[in-house]
């Protein structure tokens, strides 16, 4: 079996390690004689592997007893609508920050609740950057304030966070667990878990307790955080397979050293990556700006479309996947999530340099 | 490896044949050299996966096209707040049948939304029954009528289904495609997969494509069936890896002869069950009325709660897995879904003799 190299934007590699053991006990989980899939949610066996998640999570996070993790369903879109469902009280208003089509997503499903101000848009014309967060005029009495921490599409990625009198919500789908994070800095973050955490149809949500006590009981009972909270995310039958590999992964990111060590990692993953866009002599333009340069999804252009097209089907032909910059841009992007291994990196770069000699 | 018999009520036993396959190709699906969870949901892979799974679906169940097969995720409680904000207008009524514990969650998140009628209520005293749906007093003018079609906990099923001037919805996680249905009797059916058609994290919902549009566009665009329809269940990143064992588990269903060829099977299994039942001089005593008893969930007590327990335990040692009735009702349940073997009920039939023997 030969393993291509998966630049896929999500859902997206998983650590071949987690795979290797999902595999071996896919039929038989620990000696159980059945499936992780056909146990009870509310069994030994699966109530272990549920603990071990929360608590990878919460080491990962380093969190405090203020913080709940919680796993839900439906990705960030099902959270685009939780957010203001749960937390814009009636005459509130929040602060969103559009960087992009993730938070314009998250903006439109926050209007049909109530009063939304952007306070900056860099979405539409100049989606390679993101505003100064620290200069920004954020409402005073606002609900909360709401940014994405990486923008997927455009490869641009959020260095440091603003300190707001609101609570900061960020959607964090893109570069959870890419690099150490103080998480008292939010009243919530949240991420679909299917680019640095597991496969699709996980939702981790990790929100300050006070906070989930605004929704008001009024609510679907499924759309409220509290919910989730009194009942340890098993409210109903939770997505276990799901939330298994979330535990596998997480269990993989500790044992690479947590949140520091993974984000050494992938500091020497992308720096490898822009320094040969870099050291190209303009043949390969990166798309960011350099400040904001995501370590998650490097975006950059060729001298045209012609060649972005044969340099995806050249990498294609060579094990390289999903290099394909999304359709609203154009353009090269690769995806190098956690799981994404360093040698992925190094068959990409030295790729490039091949191309270039050929095509340049 | 030794399996064991897995009576489970949900998730459940999955067919070996089911998990095999998922196992030999989960780190390599169909020579692509990644997994099926890392695939793009927006691949060629991928989508090949999720064709056949909504085509299967469609085949197993007879659809014609004023119906859609949709992938959602959220489980039959996500549906119980989806229904009515989506089908229960202002002004309107909706009726409901109150069978037990999902039929009561459903009626609470649809009180959240508007006028609910509750025409029957067997759920408090009588459990162990349904009412006569054909002598209901329908609403006049109802948005729809909801009913439960087996209540897992109880071990009764719905035998037939009334013919409504509304549009009848039916919750049918516990025994969806246990039999043929007739789906043109309902504006829509749904089901969490858990019990019949895969893992957890995936719910399948039929809907007549006009009942969708009465959606209003103020609801979040994620609680809309319309969403759903208009993206091919692919508005946001599907739980991939659930539909794709839900695609091997409607696969495997169509070799046993579809909906008619699994319907004989359940019966001939279920009929087992109830004739070791009715065969013990009433050391066992089935709780479901006769005539309503569920071919997937099968219900007993014995003589007393300490022998209910020493059978429990008993079963477990010898590998019968998942056999304690639910807590709210205390006894036994077998729940013998599609997926659980004939050999599980002829090793569980001649447990109940053995035990009997021993302690009767």
């Amino acid at each position: 079996m030969s393993r291509v190299f998966n630049f896929n934007p999500g859902p997206a590699a998983l650590p071949l390690e987690v795979l290797e053991i999902a595999q071996r006990e896919l039929v038989d989980f620990n000696g159980t004689g059945m499936s992780i899939m056909e146990h009870s949610h509310r069994g030994k066996a699966y109530d272990a592997v549920h603990e071990e998640a929360l608590a990878n999570a919460g080491k990962l996070l380093g969190l405090n007893d203020d913080y709940q993790v919680l796993f839900l369903q439906g990705g960030a879109s099902m959270q685009f609508a939780m957010i203001p469902l749960n937390l814009l009280g009636a005459g509130q208003s929040a602060d969103y920050v559009n960087t992009g089509a993730w938070a314009s997503k998250a903006i439109n499903e926050a209007k049909k609740v109530g009063t939304v101000n952007i306070l900056a848009d860099t979405a539409k014309d100049i989606p390679t950057t993101m505003p100064d967060f620290d200069a920004l005029a954020y409402t005073p009495g606002a609900a909360y304030v709401h940014v994405t921490s990486n923008e997927t599409i455009a490869g641009t990625q959020m260095k440091s966070f603003p300190k707001t009198e609101a609570p900061l919500i960020a959607d964090m789908s893109s570069d959870i667990l890419c690099r150490p994070l103080d998480v008292t800095q939010f009243g919530m973050i949240y991420a679909g878990a299917q680019k640095n955490l597991g496969p699709s149809g996980v939702t981790l949500v990790v929100i300050r307790k006070d906070l989930a006590e605004r929704g008001t009981d009024s609510l679907p009972a499924f759309l409220q955080y509290r919910t989730f909270i009194k009942n340890n995310s098993l409210y109903n039958t939770a997505p276990t397979f799901g939330i298994y590999i979330f535990m596998l992964v997480t269990r993989w990111l500790l044992e690479k050293g947590g949140a520091g060590g993974i984000e050494k990692i992938n500091e020497a993953k992308a720096g490898k990556l822009y320094a040969a866009i870099d050291g190209s002599n303009g043949y390969y333009r990166g798309t960011a700006v350099p400040a904001l340069r995501s370590t998650m999804n490097v975006t950059w252009r060729l001298p045209s479309e012609e060649l972005e097209a044969k340099f995806v089907q050249e990498a294609t032909a060579q094990g390289m996947i999903g290099l394909k910059g999304h359709r609203s841009v154009g353009g090269i992007r690769a995806s190098i999530y956690n799981a994404c291994p360093a040698e992925a990196i190094d068959a990409l770069v030295a790729f490039m340099t091949d191309f270039q000699a050929q095509n340049g």
